[in-house]
């Protein structure tokens, strides 16, 4: 039974302590840290069977029974607790992305080099059933050789303007979930990255500095096209899918929704929007990452989606940015440079 | 907090058993009881967190603090510890059906007419987001006047025979379900049944007495037309879906499946199969219908699937048979008045 | 060059009529009779290139340049004509039903054992390419044994009750469609016939003597069972589908729509309402089955769809309205040996 | 009526002349003119109704009953025969694309512009029933204001390498009605072209320096974003889709299929390829864009898809080309200016 401390008791802290207390054998969540604990969310906590409930992480790190920490706190964070908690000796699952600065990751990953530790990160979108099963279907040769990717992801509406201003952009904030599924679904890496932007849904996104609605295309290593498009937007839900050609035929996945119920009438055939977020499409999806985390401390399986897969959709994220920026392709190669890779 | 005891620890106790320890807020399980113990259904249980482990389920009738009982041991068993359950003055969800005898079913309703318990009759179909979908789409008047209703229900494949000879017949065991659904959906009753039955999938189906093919059509009180059909065979899976055609339109469902990738390739364009069977498809359901039977009893609430879904169903079932005997439309309320209904 | 002659220049004859000028070859329109031939119609002939316009279409029958004639006039007309044209010598395309009484279609059957005439019943369906897709599964076993056939066919809106008065009822004028659409999907007989029918959507049609929604199930020759449900209103639009289950599988059609587009916005996910009714539906259905017929003359191949085609949906029909006037299954072996059959 | 001569009488000349003898009110071909005039292909014009059949194209224009012609011949006699038939007085209607040289179209434009000629190019894909039913939605202001347009365009298989050498490249062959697919559905002009090309179906066709896989993202004039993939290989069929996102919502259409009939079985659900290629997918549309140059003659209409139709896709093809030689995104406007423009 690995004991998991929780640091960071937000929207997404909850979801993994809510799954690992209901749904994951072998682990139970010990202690939850957040320096904002309100009422409420104590509450929850010792509802949910978790007494130890701290304002400072730290506790949770000293905690020797504590085998395992989740790192659900703001992204600035994410790369000094990793490496507190390298040294405390915890496997550990940070949130996406690890940092927008490629060197605080590069210190994460060089801590990890020399541990024995388990470190994964949280691209829910690799454990969601439907881009499963596309990606089981390019794994298993069914489509023959990739030859064009194309990935679909809209946000129903834009977050606040607050928000976007410490995103770090649409490509580190949003995009960088589309560039992971890039590396899943093609088994390859991106070498090249062109994108189109424009701020198309609110004005004060791009006085905020960033776009809501981007084209990106790319080349990949393996020789095939890919291509994502973005918006900040989508009236009808949260839209999430991906579609891949091949030699011998294509795949593609479409959206979730509530029931499958359709109804005709005068005015047509009328059937549901896709379910209307994250939480609620990836809900199942959460369940299995933290499966699959404990999975691999309790049977030390190697990590599937480690450090290299935090590491990576930051470089791509960066190269599109600087594509973007300068209105030029640009080799995810120049920007790893950079920083010494 | 209810503190529930599970009366049967086969498969639809445990599933019961975990819906309640993992999502039912208010509840928990307090002991379970099934004359045939195993020790693996006992390490099971212990895991769960349910201590109290016994072969006679009177153990739970006689412990005070427990509030509610689930029975879902044999259903030969369900009338007479209903009777007990009653007379404990405990809170029942019984698994469906009742009885295959209408006066035992009588008996139960006899005995909760005096009393303040709760009985909740385990029609999890109900309970579905698909068949809910369409439900509400009807009850919203979204389709108008229900003018003709069309339920398809197909096993993925027969069960042995040894089960055929004791499940009461295909009406009972299975088509039952749909009948509930007819008076769920159309929130009618039936009138008057006219059956077809076929022996096409297994001839030991019929030589043990039973039919394994069935088309019933249905009068029903609203002047709608209803029909089912049903197959013990769909080599594509578990097939369970509703069509209603109103005076405004028509409201359907489809089947639910693992994911929603779709491969296209020179042989076609190929999609999943619906889930394979009842546990898949109505995991969910199971959950729901628990959930709101303790809702149920917790805000002193009244059942929505109480006895009479329990009898109604029954009786058309019966009536069913008979038609398929006598190779005529048999009335509900001749069946009926043969109880003094 | 087969010379063709059209008696009966309403709707239908119209389009057979454009058929033929348009898309078949070997053959052409020399004449079109119509007692009540308008202006307008006169004019619509000679645009298509047709000279010969008679109001007798006795002139038809006595050219001996016409070898085939279309018998398109009002239902009560197609026996008689039938039996003079074969008499002339005539190869003959005759809409449905040939009559509403057995012994008139019985006589036209004795009048072509004697003769070399090809004799075709107009029964377009069986030349739709949604049904011949289902119909093709089933003949070329991918479904394996036939188990159930489900038929459903509704009209957009109900005829004007004027026109329901001379139809025959909605099991001669509507369901025959569907049971010829069960013997040719099935490729079996209807052994016995149970209806159920009601007056939902026009008290009118009730007062005319007739019904406007049905259920009608069936038992085959093959064990199978088939079932029919009719509306003579779908708001929707019109709606026509078959689902075949067999041992090995389902195949299922669904409507065609005037494009693919979906909109998805903020109320839903929106496709098109299937074709508004039969003229959309079928219209390459009419093409396909004049242009078998033409093939069958000049290469003198067996007609597919011939007076037996047109007797047994007669038959069955007959059953189905005896069924529901007495409330009990109709054999309808019962109703053909009244004929002698 | 007026009478047209078909210059050209390979697929496409065939295709347009069955169109107008079947289906054109108001039209008839008159002439027809290959300089390869084949036994066969003569025989099928007769059978047509064509009795004029010339080697020398000059018959035609020399008719001074012929008001109209189609050149359909070979794409670097286009812009030539235009000229000679706007010397002549003809209406036409050019097959795509004009000519590959931006110099001989604007030769066209220019002798257009002193005369009342209607001029049609023939993107047939404008009148597809699904790109229409996708047009209409955004024309109607359904989805809002236009964000990102997604446009896919598959051939079933490559062409021989023979061809390629002749076809200008995949962008002025291929993505040619894509790129007018952009303009037609945007209601506005394309600005910046990025191509990303790949040799991925057959090397052959690299090695006639062509590719075969492609994706082209684009800046349009009205802000949006719009991308087309292309592939020269889709094994599944001729794939051609359009999807697009607005502030309002999103529209999007899939392929036509044969039937519409969908096996279940032990394997999964099966449904139908796409229509395999152009002429299956678009026969209709052929006929519609005739029937509206027709149209537009008699009722002295201005041509929808005249010759800056023809024009613009070429600039577009003429940037994506540069784009993917020099690897970087060109300005449409750019190339225009080289030609004056």
């Amino acid at each position: 039974m690995i004991k998991v401390g929780i640091i960071g008791a937000g929207r997404i802290g909850k979801v993994h302590c809510e799954s690992i207390m209901r749904y994951v054998k072998n682990a139970t969540v010990k202690a939850i840290a957040d320096p904002f604990m309100s009422d409420e969310t104590k509450k929850w906590a010792q509802d949910m069977g978790v007494n130890e409930i701290y304002t400072d992480y730290h506790r949770i790190l000293e905690d020797k029974e504590i085998g395992a920490v989740l790192i659900c706190s703001s992204t600035d964070t994410h790369s000094l607790i990793s490496l507190e908690a390298i040294a405390a000796g915890k496997h550990i699952f940070c949130e996406k992305p690890i940092d927008h600065d490629v060197f605080k990751i590069l210190k994460v990953k060089q801590a990890l080099e020399k541990s024995r530790i388990k470190y994964q990160v949280g691209f829910n979108r690799r454990f969601d059933h439907n881009f499963r099963g596309a990606q089981a279907a390019v794994a298993a040769g069914k489509i023959g050789e990739l030859n064009i990717l194309k990935i679909c992801s809209r946000d129903p509406d834009a977050p606040p303007v607050s928000y976007i201003k410490v995103s770090g952009g649409i490509f580190l904030d949003m995009t960088i979930h589309d560039f992971d599924m890039v590396r899943f679904m093609s088994g390859a890496e991106v070498e090249e990255v062109f994108a189109y932007g424009a701020v198309l849904v609110d004005p004060a996104i791009g006085e905020a500095g960033d776009i809501d609605t981007a084209v990106i295309s790319m080349k990949l290593t393996n020789g095939a096209i890919a291509v994502i498009d973005n918006c900040r937007r989508a009236s009808y839900g949260y839209d999430q899918r991906v579609e891949a050609l091949g030699s011998l035929g294509q795949v593609a996945i479409t959206n979730d929704t509530e029931s499958s119920a359709v109804i005709s009438d005068k005015d047509g055939v009328h059937s549901e929007k896709p379910l209307h977020f994250f939480l609620e499409r990836y809900m199942d999806a959460y369940v299995a990452e933290i499966t699959e985390f404990i999975d691999c401390i309790v049977n030390d399986k190697p990590v599937n989606v480690g450090i290299d897969c935090g590491l990576q959709p930051v470089l791509i994220a960066l190269a599109a940015k600087k594509s973007l920026d300068c209105g030029l392709p640009v080799k995810v190669s120049d920007i790893a440079k950079k920083y010494g890779l």
